[in-house]
């Protein structure tokens, strides 16, 4: 890959090879939200640079990724390739130059609309512990979980972007030893350390997505976090599983980085013990494990390396699962990896699991410490992953201040 | 309210009293969608209406009911009492008839774009059965239930309209008796005979709506069909909620009765025997339960009767509690009541429970018998509900043909 002509900090993770998409509005057209390309410490002003190369793109032109979601892979690819020579070839500096806008100076808003919301648990590290927690003496994974990726349905319209706060939900909670459930703010509000995966090109109804259909209809990964609250998700999830435990908000980072982008991160998954059925057996598909390293910090102080290459499941499993029922995709559809765990307690994406629901409560490095999260807690989760040629692929972060219960 | 001048047939469910809402296309005009609104067996072009009488309206003369359901309900009643003024006044005959057009000269379209699902699981009679056939051996009822409505997220994307075809959909099916799980169409094939509230006016993010803001959310009712899969759902759905099972198709009928249209149809709900908490607690309130009266037929034989005004849960209950913990409303949520059976074999809403889970085949009238859907089976439901002086509000139908696996 060229060099950009933008000058670069060391250890930018957002250099020529990423080029993540968002949406930003500046201070000046609060009302008119742009397609943006982060490059260092600037956002590329994308539909501006395009019709100031000579070269307009309706994608580009837009208040939202919708339409450059929905073009598919071909046009993914041409637009990465437009993009990385404006950025690359000297000749275009006169004119894309006055495009970029530094970063410090605009607003990132929700890079996409969320259509369906799908929320996987796929890390068999977290999905044991969580079932050590909430169903004690019996086996941690239920008999289906390694035959397929159990997911469920979250609530799209409460996917917010980072920096958004994040009202401590109330609700009714029921401690094992309690008679009857009682109605106030969650004690036990959590966080879920996950990855997000973007849906572009949609599907038809009654017509499955295989594996190898992955790269066709992921647009991009981002970073996400699951807000819980354990207490309320204990009281309510069987038998239909969780609802008001979740739904308050889910947070996303602002930038989507494309899947081109990670073709240096792709492992291998782990070694599964359970024979996959066919339209779940990866062994013999390109990889398609991430090698993203993950960061949690609780108030600026790091308190988990979830370790994304351990999750037991692929997103392209995922999807694969997902659709095999003829399920639709739509552009804006986002499904998340789950929990991601690591086998140490020191990855773990998940209070419940670090400080075992409230059993060993984490020491800060301030003096205090947390059982679960209290009022004015800041969560923020970060992630790089490998690129070419010994870079590293930033995905910003994903952040949220927990505010009063109203 | 004034008699109309349109035609009525007789018992037609969709008098002056009714005025639902839905969007169509005309077989000149398949790519221009427009609200319409059921009078008799026409319907009226809303829009054209609106401006022939010299009255255009930004919300009829639209591609959807987005509009419409977004600007609350002032505007909802204003809109209604104007239709009802061009459709019973004799001095507007002249300029609104030539906007009738005959009920089967039109496509009846999905009537709005569904923003989140939710299905609840609110009969109690429902509730019992399925916990006995999937759960043998302990209590029919979750601890939970009596306590607060459960429900989980549907998959928005594949809400479609009635008469689309149902894709019989493949996935895991595992009978407690096979060692690992196959893969293969479904075999057990299953509805669930609901009712669909649609939400309109929409909701900050942080701020519940309390059991009185129902009115001032809630645009219409529809009739709904959660077809199942309840192999796949069987093996599926422990412990994060049913998923593949389900998210293959919802089939929704295509008008959309005012909630203004069903004064005279809402009841007391059934007596509870668990106090529910304060923001649950509707003893006080105007009461929601709704005396719908609805039927299932297989092949043009009806199999149920079941009755809406058994179910345990109000549908002011529901969204109070589906927003407690601050979740949003958009204009498009949809909220389903969960199966509705009554505590007759005779009004049950579902073949899991008619046939409990096959023991005991359904005989047809042509003589064959199910415990299932068939490929080609043909499921109906229909409702009405008590309307003013004695007449009859008309839900329509909701239907759909099962086609065979791909």
């Amino acid at each position: 890959m060229p060099n950009t002509w933008v000058p670069l900090p060391t250890d930018s993770g957002y250099g020529i090879d990423n080029l993540p998409y968002g949406v930003f509005t500046t201070d000046h057209e609060p009302d008119r939200p742009r397609v943006g390309v982060a490059i260092g410490d600037f956002v590329l002003d994308a539909g501006a640079a395009a019709r100031a190369v000579g070269a307009p793109l309706d994608v580009l032109d837009a208040p939202s990724l919708t339409a450059l979601m929905a073009a598919g892979r071909a046009t993914w690819r041409g637009v990465r390739a437009s993009v990385t020579t404006w950025l690359t070839d000297p000749s275009r500096r006169a004119s894309v130059e006055p495009h970029l806008i530094p970063r410090r100076d605009v607003v990132l808003r929700l890079p996409f609309e969320p259509a369906d919301y799908v929320d996987f648990y796929a890390s068999e590290h977290h999905a044991s512990n969580l079932g050590r927690i909430f169903r004690p003496g019996t086996e941690p994974l239920s008999p289906n979980w390694k035959h397929l990726p159990i997911g469920y349905h979250g609530r799209a319209g409460t996917v917010v972007v980072s920096h958004t706060p994040i009202v401590r939900p109330s609700g009714q909670r029921k401690a094992p030893t309690d008679a009857v459930p009682s109605f106030g703010p969650t004690r036990r509000l959590d966080i879920e350390a996950e990855v997000g995966f973007v849906v572009g090109a949609g599907s038809e109804l009654g017509t499955p997505v295989g594996l190898d259909g992955f790269a066709d209809h992921v647009f991009g990964v981002c970073l996400l976090n699951d807000w819980s609250a354990r207490d309320i998700q204990a009281w309510e999830y069987v038998p239909l599983g969780p609802f008001l435990g979740k739904s308050f908000a889910t947070s996303v980072s602002p930038w989507i980085v494309p899947l081109e982008a990670l073709d240096a991160a792709r492992v291998a998954p782990p070694a599964r013990d359970v024979e996959p059925l066919p339209y779940l057996d990866d062994r013999a598909a390109e990889p398609w494990g991430l090698d993203l390293s993950m960061e949690v910090r609780l108030n600026g102080h790091v308190i988990s390396r979830p370790p994304f290459a351990s999750m037991y499941w692929t997103a392209a499993q995922q999807l694969a699962h997902m659709t095999v029922n003829g399920a639709s995709l739509r552009p804006g559809d986002l499904f998340a990896s789950g929990t991601v765990s690591g086998p140490e307690v020191g990855e773990r994406g998940a209070l419940i699991e670090i400080t075992w629901n409230g059993e060993n409560p984490l020491k800060l490095p301030d003096g205090s410490s947390r059982t679960y999260l209290e009022d004015g807690d800041e969560v923020t989760i970060t992630a790089t992953a490998p690129g070419p040629n010994g870079t590293r692929i930033g995905f910003g972060e994903v952040s949220g201040r927990i505010v009063a219960a109203r």
